[in-house]
């Protein structure tokens, strides 16, 4: 069975174990913690230089790191992701969206407003407003997106849909007020209501 | 034929060029300026409405940003892509990479540094230290695979190594000293004697 490196609470893992749910995958979890620097040791940089979970291990030893690949490896070919050349594009456009101008900001505030120690967090404090600022933004983008679409990309809920959903739903911890934002509000109501969704705080 | 939105001196614009180029796929090119807000008007955020460039313009209206997804969709099923799922995997890790852990830190440094105004810049040189010291971590990571490997993904250049060389072989406009990396000053100069390879100032 392929071992998942993770740390529970990071959005960027709950997408690989929330996509292998969805497609009856099993994985072991081999848990990091978020305050240890257990990633940063030589042993797990051996495994992956950037030193960051997930990382994915599979059984004849292959290792994969970042979110993004991990989830378009794990569905390639299935119903998470777009049979058409056009939408899987689409699909990657929001996943390439997602790292680059929506988690910076939402799951970073998140992290520092609700997981760091709070002497940390006073050393990160005058960039809250820009987190704030650029995180409503991307909230934004999607909105405008979703005012128009059940999904972003192509007619089912994607790994598009996945990869935006784990740090969208938990945007409160990071100062968001999603009630801002009706039509993601409505739009992650749908991914929860997938068959075979788990909560982030669901270890299997 | 395609429109291109871009800036010239864009790292993520030029990729779209370069592969284009090595893909001998024509476009033509809308430029927008560096300091004039064009990307965020209201005539362009209905375009994207990331008010970012690249963005793709096809003839028949569909538009698709995002230098990753564009990147892909024009390579599917060409040389520039591997021909099996484990080595596309590894070809998109490296570029949710490039955009996470060296795109922020090695292009940002290069923006503030060599082309945003000088009492812009004054108000982020506490930031400067921290992009260095990320950036140089994310060419780290690239020097320690390719003393093993001559390209990021598969046996030959692919959008992966495109990606990376964009914002790599400009990397001392940012301050960032690549003597210091040489398995990476190697595979620059590999990139850039593929055929149909353009410097990133050339304008067509």
């Amino acid at each position: 069975m392929p071992i998942l490196h993770q740390m529970q609470m990071s959005g960027n893992c709950y997408k690989v174990r929330l996509t292998a749910r969805r497609l009856g995958l099993a994985l072991t979890l081999k848990d990091y913690g978020l305050h240890d620097g257990s990633t940063r040791t030589p042993e797990f940089l051996k495994l992956n230089p950037n030193g960051r979970v997930p990382l994915l291990e599979f059984e004849d030893g292959r290792l994969l790191p970042e979110s993004g690949a991990i989830l378009f490896h794990l569905s390639d070919g299935t119903a998470l992701q777009p049979d058409n050349a056009w939408d899987r594009a689409q699909m990657l456009q929001w996943m390439f969206f997602e790292q680059y101008s929506h988690e910076p900001y939402i799951a970073v505030a998140r992290y520092w407003l609700h997981f760091a120690k709070p002497e940390e967090l006073e050393k990160k404090r005058p960039l809250v407003p820009e987190w704030h600022a650029k995180g409503k933004a991307a909230l934004g983008v999607m909105e405008t997106h979703l005012k128009l679409h059940d999904w972003f990309a192509g007619k089912s809920c994607s790994i598009a849909d996945i990869a935006l959903y784990a740090y969208t739903h938990s945007a409160a911890e990071g100062g968001f007020n999603l009630a801002d934002f009706p039509a993601v509000s409505a739009w992650l109501g749908r991914v929860a209501s997938q068959p075979g969704h788990i909560p982030l705080e669901l270890h299997w």
